[in-house]
């Protein structure tokens, strides 16, 4: 893993041991620029955020829509106004260059993807760090409980869902979830393991029939890959950190920003909080 | 218990077995009145809360304030802006009446205690419900961990601490603390149950010499009641709901509704939330 591109052939190698590097390390090697791909399996043992920057006057019902759906939008910290640090999260964090890489949404369309957003922050900028479920696939690993998009070397299958989340002003729509296939004694152990993840999406929402949660057909993720699921197997389902994407898009806001899918922000704070 | 007035002599009973009783049933009962004292003991298994109420051009910092500190300041619920009612925490809640007490603060100074606020409540209020430690209080009684204040019939006392607070625009200032007084083994025992209720401040944070955090005379709370500490017991702290009208009165707001100590929102949310 370590020396090695991780996302894209196309991108320039990082020069640290990724799995093992510090988060200010990480975000300064992305901060330079070149590498825009995933952070999967980096900074091990620190917790890694989905990012939303919006406009100052969106951002009290953005949190109220995060407090009031903990479990696809758990908050790991929102940025003062304006201010590009998030201090709490990493003492030199600058929000506007340390992802790997960004998209930008004008009115809900995608427009691009960019490594920083300089010249799209402003002093009415507010971030949103959410947490993210690469702390608890680490946790799931350590305990010997494979993961098959991992194997496949494949983004996890994302699916929009019929949960409904709890509203707030202009943000609403249904759950997204990741899944997982393993064994039903996987199952149970992978769901005792992410109950001790609060702030990285918890336990699972729902195991087995998917249509149970309104998804109709598995081989057909609205993000990521198709997994597989193999003989014995159950699909598990954890809320997913794309719900608040989701839920951005359908508010029609003249400009957002968020991380690349994959490429996530990467924070001083510890994956296990007790 | 039950059916006795259990604040002060001069209040009239309430109608039910306020142990037992419904979370709905008890608010309806405070919006007609009469009854102003403790919420302590009352709605078992119920989450109960702090409320703070500000206008809405701090509720963004107010939000940061306690994503910030959500060991003092853990956000169970935020009203949208002008709505009384705050639907994940009741159906039928009404944050204008449905409190034993409120406490009216302008500029930051306390200005009178009144049993509903109809008539300072307007389309630009907007408040937040934060746990309290009734919740896990209820938990350690369960398992046979006394409580001193409760046997002394006293609030618990609490202090102001020189453990700093992570600001948020005008909020800041020290964490607040309540203390309870324990056998080193009961201390250890409550540590473990409390740090499953991190919806009502957790598990403590500090235990034995009061002095490390900057508390200099037990006998001398900054609220509540003094408590007796026994030889052999150690006195515990727990991050203290008070904390943030702290930082609230430090903020000079034009005018902060909170609920009178002791006198809280009784939710319909399960205290032990898995």
């Amino acid at each position: 893993m370590a020396f090695q591109p991780i996302h894209s052939a196309s991108e320039r190698p990082l020069p640290l041991d990724t799995e093992t590097a510090e988060p200010a390390h990480l975000r300064r090697a992305f901060r330079t620029g070149g590498f825009t791909g995933t952070t999967a399996n980096m900074a091990n043992g620190f917790t890694q955020g989905n990012v939303a920057i919006l406009p100052s006057r969106y951002a009290l019902d953005f949190a109220r829509f995060c407090q009031r759906n903990p479990r696809p939008c758990p908050l790991v910290g929102i940025s003062d106004t304006g201010n590009p640090n998030i201090q709490p999260l990493g003492a030199d964090l600058d929000i506007r260059t340390d992802l790997p890489s960004y998209n930008v949404y004008r009115e809900g369309q995608f427009e691009q993807s960019t490594p920083d957003i300089i010249d799209l922050w402003t002093e009415d900028s507010v971030a949103f760090v959410l947490g993210c479920s690469f702390s608890f696939e680490e946790a799931l690993l350590k305990a010997n409980i494979p993961l098959r998009h991992i194997e496949l070397d494949r983004t996890a299958p994302m699916y929009r869902t019929a949960i409904k989340t709890s509203p707030a002003g202009p943000f609403s729509g249904g759950m997204v979830v990741s899944m997982r296939p393993m064994s039903p004694a996987q199952a149970i152990r992978a769901s005792a393991i992410t109950a001790r993840f609060p702030h990285t999406h918890g336990m699972p929402v729902h195991v087995g029939d998917p249509s149970d949660i309104g998804i109709s057909d598995l081989t057909r993720p609205d993000w990521g890959d198709a997994s597989e699921i193999r003989k014995g197997e159950v699909p598990v389902f954890w809320a997913c950190g794309v719900t608040p994407q989701n839920a951005i898009q359908h508010a029609s806001i003249p400009l957002v920003i968020t991380h690349t899918p994959g490429s996530m922000l990467i924070t001083d704070v510890p994956s296990e909080v007790c």
